[in-house]
């Protein structure tokens, strides 16, 4: 399960990977009505991030790392309310694991340099979509779950070759 | 019941306020392992920050404001924390306030630009405590707990008054 971060909207997408096939299960957003007040959206935020994780029963989370360049009110709430994701993770029993927008560009396209549009139309090609899914939180979230499985799969290889 | 958030040291002060009159009623701080993954020390401020509610019943959680000036993955992993602290006082139904540190000082000390340990003594005399509280965040915690107890009776006062 892939998740982008934010308090507005939280994209998501689940995956399984087996043998070098993916197979998309469900993506789409958790949106939160400004009309809320903060902690409002941080409730709905954990419940339903509650509800997908026993619904779907991830084996892991795959989340981008942050990094703020500005001091903004913004940047503040999204951290918060990555706090919760986390927590929503944690209390479920799904392990977590974080990625740079560097690493999910390396997984999915073999090239860290790689444009935004690149990335969302390797993804779209990997997972046979016949669009790239809609809003592009969405297709992030989809990038993050397949760096996770490319990632995971060549740690194990690595592991089974005896490879550091 | 007053909140200085973090994620390694969380300090708390709950106090009752009657007709110009406070008294302590239990301080501390709740503490994580940097042994553990910061998704258990999530899991661990959650747990402990409900316990304290459910005992302790708040009429309101006084939190403070935060501010960062640098992008550091300190300041990230407060705010991830504090996102917790929030959601566990939402789920709990107590309503959350913040303050900034200028509206703390004002409220204990009069004095917008009071030095620190003018705050921490003012707080202590308030409290009718014999020892200003250790560590400093807990000191910190009860001080914002003052100034919500202080913010909301002159808000009160107006209101009675037919002030805006």
């Amino acid at each position: 399960m892939g998740i982008d971060p934010g308090y507005a909207l939280i994209g998501y997408g689940i995956i399984s990977y087996n043998s070098g096939h993916f197979k998309t299960l469900t993506f789409g957003a958790i949106t939160t009505s400004p009309k809320l007040s903060f902690c409002e959206r941080l409730e709905v935020i954990y419940k339903d991030m509650t509800q997908l994780i026993t619904e779907f029963r991830p084996d892991a989370i795959s989340i981008e790392k942050l990094f703020f360049n500005t001091n903004t009110t913004t940047a503040i709430d999204v951290a918060q309310a990555r706090g919760v994701i986390l927590l929503a993770a944690k209390i479920n029993n799904v392990p977590i694991f974080e990625y740079t927008p560097l690493q999910v560009k390396s997984a999915v396209t073999g090239f860290g340099r790689a444009e935004k549009h690149q990335v969302m139309e390797m993804t779209r090609s990997l997972l046979g979509l016949a669009k790239v899914p809609k809003p592009d939180d969405t297709a992030d979230a989809l990038a993050l779950a397949i760096c996770h499985a490319n990632t995971g799969t060549s740690a194990y290889s690595k592991l089974m070759k005896g490879e550091p």
